[in-house]
């Protein structure tokens, strides 16, 4: 299910999802992230809440302020641990990415879900969340970042989210359904 | 899987929905609400969020405003409707619901889901929310708010949501998940 990111440059390990139609979640594991769009600026995400706690019978999630745009994810590995810190960031266009591989190169939605706790630009296959000059923001390698001397982002990229694919292979039918 | 209201005076349908551990949830089918809680008031209520649209591939929420508290459920059809005007009121002991049958009566939260677009005390044998004299939140019959004169209500209950119950008979098993 999980595709991992070896076709990243530099063989990083940043796993990359491709969503499924009637994926099956279990309800008690979804997790809820504030949401920033990739057009604004790095202001957006210096004000989107820090902490999301989920708590009691129905996993309510509570955060330390208000914000209007969330996503809802499945309860993957990478993402339940970010209840603090989490933010995913909604690019319109997933080739804007530092992709290695051509076949990356696609037009559609992603999401990119980043920990603003790690901010430091540490490894060189690491990826990092940045400002653009002029305004908006992406990702940028590690090796590429130190290369212009920055060792702060706005925090590191934990996990790539791809939108569903029109497939009827492996997905649910309705008749699948009660 | 919904246990119809029946058990509700005057024979009300206003569904009851147990949830389930391992709930199977399309994930491009959940919704997302603002959260109140029955002991703030109607303020409260009316301060949250009215307009909840998702859209694009990831189903990200956009609210009119920021909210910081907020609760996912699976798509069932009541609650899918309530684009706008839906909120969710958290109560931490189903007894004070004006249940018929003795056996509604269990400590347990449970969340109870709101139209805010249909305020009016309509029919005898809906639900309400309105406020306590001295603060918090209630849900009343439309029959018991007519005697007291009362004509406008804070919003006209939809759905109610119990918790998950530990029980192994029904409930999908670890061995059951790839």
């Amino acid at each position: 299910k999980e595709e991992k990111g070896d076709d990243l440059d530099y063989g990083v390990r940043v796993p990359i999802v491709r969503m499924k139609f009637g994926e099956v979640a279990e309800a008690t594991s979804v997790v809820v992230f504030p949401v920033c769009k990739a057009e604004e600026n790095d202001r957006e995400i210096l004000a989107a809440p820090l902490e999301c706690r989920s708590g009691g019978d129905f996993g309510v999630v509570e955060a330390e302020k208000g914000w209007k745009r969330w996503v809802v994810l499945p309860g993957w590995e990478p993402v339940v641990r970010l209840r603090n810190g989490g933010v995913v960031v909604a690019f319109g266009d997933a080739r804007v990415l530092p992709w290695k591989a051509n076949r990356w190169y696609k037009e559609e939605d992603i999401l990119v879900v980043m920990d603003r706790n790690r901010k430091e630009v540490e490894l060189d296959n690491g990826f990092y969340l940045v400002t653009v000059d002029g305004g908006g923001l992406k990702v940028d390698r590690g090796s590429a970042l130190k290369e212009r001397g920055v060792k702060e982002s706005l925090g590191t990229v934990v996990l790539v989210v791809r939108p569903p694919k029109e497939e009827t292979d492996d997905q649910l039918s309705d008749e699948d359904w009660e």
